[in-house]
């Protein structure tokens, strides 16, 4: 039965019988989290093995001669720039290698470019009234915190299957110079899963942005991590800019959070030499070094980007089963009721589902009541506000399989329940 | 013979004869470096076995039931607050643990109140005009390079052996409220190793700045860093500032970077629930979680805080003898010419000597001709301008104790022939 061509009557039962279900579920005092996208244990026990490479019978000395038990080289050890630099495609020379968290790094950047100009004669962004941030939404909710920290204004840019709206951005960033830049994820997006298009890298790569300290925020943070075997491929920004002669628009961040350890691996970033000469002076004042030892613990362990490559195909094989679960589930429990549209991502940590309109936050406030935390309502939206209410992310990867297809199942009842109740209002 | 007593025909005897020991060491292509507070590979040896205690076969979960391998716990773990609340001498739920750089939590902490006001209707200092900043002289010259990249003009103020000069900064900080803040290494004082009396620490804790966003940089480096069996005590800070009603004057750091791995330890900071609130608000924008794992790492490896304090025995022994040779030699070389006045520190990382007027920047450049890098001169006071071009700081710990002799026999040379160079100006 679809709901949307049902009758006032045949909601009422459903309601009744949708609710006497949800009844049910409350009863067996579940605890269960869909909220964030943390790896599940299976996936902290693949990198174990990493935590004896680096001991006390090691030898510290890396390719820079330098004890890495000692302060010094503070864009990190070479052997770590290059690793970077081949996960972000970019020459090494143009890496730095920061501490255990990439948002970090994001969010010392924008933090950067608030009191320091990014380019020559420019003005520190803190002087700029009204200054703005591009954010493809669904989006991750961090990004967006960090621009609402800092009192930017946050335009929505739609996205579709190829990446966000390019016509919308082209136009946006031409005629507007206070709008500063862009955050994306490209590659297996927070939270759809979409890798944009060759003609989106391009587009944004010859972007002729009003504000000539626009820059892109190029959250790589699934570059690598695919879940089955039809991956995305997602084309070079960085050679695409130096082709347009636009090499000073986009600054790329990852980290080994997802690959290693979630907050205990190591974090990079590129940029051109001219962009990265004012983050260098930032960071020269900021700190002496990062953690060089966990650097070398990363180098030792994977030996080099093929042992990286290989080592996701473990990660590979323990988050397939719970995408399908999720998949699976949502496909026999909504599609015969026409509720709902979601994403069936390649890759990256989340599946985006839009429910019925109006309803995300009532859904989420049934979960929780049920004992199943989601990412909040409206946290893919800037400022938390979902025009349409309707979109919510799911991270099956935190939860063991058979928890998980519990969680779907209370999920999909509350996203019945949320959708016959607003049906029945109208 | 006195050199200020000397004659010119002395004087120009006594160049010869430099001169010609000068260039017999410049001959011996030496390679030595007295230029950073790093420690030596002995130190570092001492601290090797942490490096197994979190291995493949461990338990990650702590006090607080989180898997330390996972995102989580912004403040840090449990056991590692309260083991830094112990050597801070305050709470543990005043604490939070960061990554690996103390000055990265200090630079950190100046960033976040560039741009937002740390008292309900305050300004944020990126938009106070001439705003100040006092250095206490010598000092460490990372301090001042955070404040000098901030913008503040920095006000010299000059140490004696009970600190800095307490009447100097109270009638500053009372008459002018673009005052916010002061650098302070408490104990054992970057460079001369001082530590400020009780009756110091207790004016600090009960100034009544105009500012009322005036904070306290409270940079305790060196808390437990003694190299003698006549250490020195340091008045609680917190404790005076909760009795003055002063508690969010005070911002405490410290670090385990010279006590495990310098750049590869574990930081943390110590604030009033006021002050901690805007930081946190900050912190919770710019990282999920730091390093848990290395927090374990240090927090298994040391058992309790006595367990950390039996371990700097262990760095007094291999620091000691080499204090003694710095102060041996300045002492056999130095007084007998009646050049030079310098610290005798109980504990710290450096000797500072004041040499002959308008002689540091000859000094040290001599060095650097002859093979032996010290810090730069004039680095110890703000902007690198030492008025009197007289202090150098000396960093004992990382050369082995056979270069270090002959780094203090080439030092002492330069201070001779610089110091009868001048006086033949004269």
């Amino acid at each position: 039965m679809n709901y949307l061509q049902c009758s006032k009557q045949e909601l009422e039962q459903e309601y009744q019988s949708l609710k006497k279900l949800y009844e049910d579920e409350k009863g067996k005092g579940l605890s269960l989290n869909m909220a964030r996208g943390k790896p599940g244990k299976a996936q902290l026990d693949l990198s174990l093995d990493m935590l004896d490479v680096v001991n006390s019978k090691s030898d510290f000395v890396g390719a820079d001669k330098m004890d890495c038990r000692n302060y010094g080289i503070l864009e990190g050890i070479e052997e770590c720039r290059k690793l970077f630099g081949e996960i972000l495609g970019v020459d090494y020379q143009n890496v730095m290698v920061g501490g255990s968290s990439s948002l970090n790094m994001m969010f010392d950047t924008i933090s950067c470019l608030m009191t320091k100009p990014v380019v020559e004669g420019g003005k520190p962004w803190y002087e700029v009234e009204n200054r703005k941030f591009l954010c493809p939404v669904p989006g991750y909710d961090r990004h967006f915190g960090i621009t609402g920290y800092y009192g930017f204004e946050m335009i929505p840019i739609p996205m579709s299957e190829d990446g966000p709206d390019m016509d919308m951005i082209e136009k946006l960033t031409a005629e507007d110079d206070t709008i500063k830049g862009i955050w994306c994820v490209p590659k297996y997006s927070n939270p759809q899963g979409i890798t944009y298009s060759d003609e989106t890298v391009r587009r944004l790569a010859n972007l002729k942005p009003a504000a000539k300290d626009f820059r892109i925020m190029w959250d790589n943070a699934y570059c690598i991590h695919d879940i089955n075997d039809t991956p995305d491929e997602l084309l070079n920004i960085y050679d695409e800019c130096v082709k347009a002669g636009n090499e000073d628009l986009p600054l790329l961040f990852c980290s080994t959070s997802k690959i290693t350890f979630p907050g205990a691996g190591v974090a990079a970033m590129a940029a051109s030499p001219n962009n990265m000469k004012v983050f260098k002076e930032r960071y020269n004042f900021q700190v002496i070094s990062y953690d060089k030892l966990n650097m070398l613990r990363h180098v030792k362990y994977f030996g080099n980007y093929q042992g990286v490559l290989d080592h996701m195909q473990k990660h590979k094989a323990v988050l397939a089963p719970k995408f399908e679960i999720v998949l699976d589930t949502l496909e026999s429990e909504l599609v015969p009721v026409g509720i709902g549209t979601w994403t069936k991502p390649n890759g990256g940590y989340f599946v985006s589902i839009d429910v019925l309109e109006g309803t995300a936050k009532r859904v989420v406030a049934l979960c929780r009541e049920a004992g199943l935390v989601l990412t909040g309502a409206g946290a893919t939206y800037p400022n938390g506000f979902d025009p349409k209410d309707a979109n919510i992310r799911i991270a099956p990867s935190f939860p063991p399989n058979d928890e998980l297809q519990l969680a779907m199942d209370v999920f999909c009842i509350c996203v019945k329940l949320a959708a016959v109740e607003k049906l029945l209002e109208a």
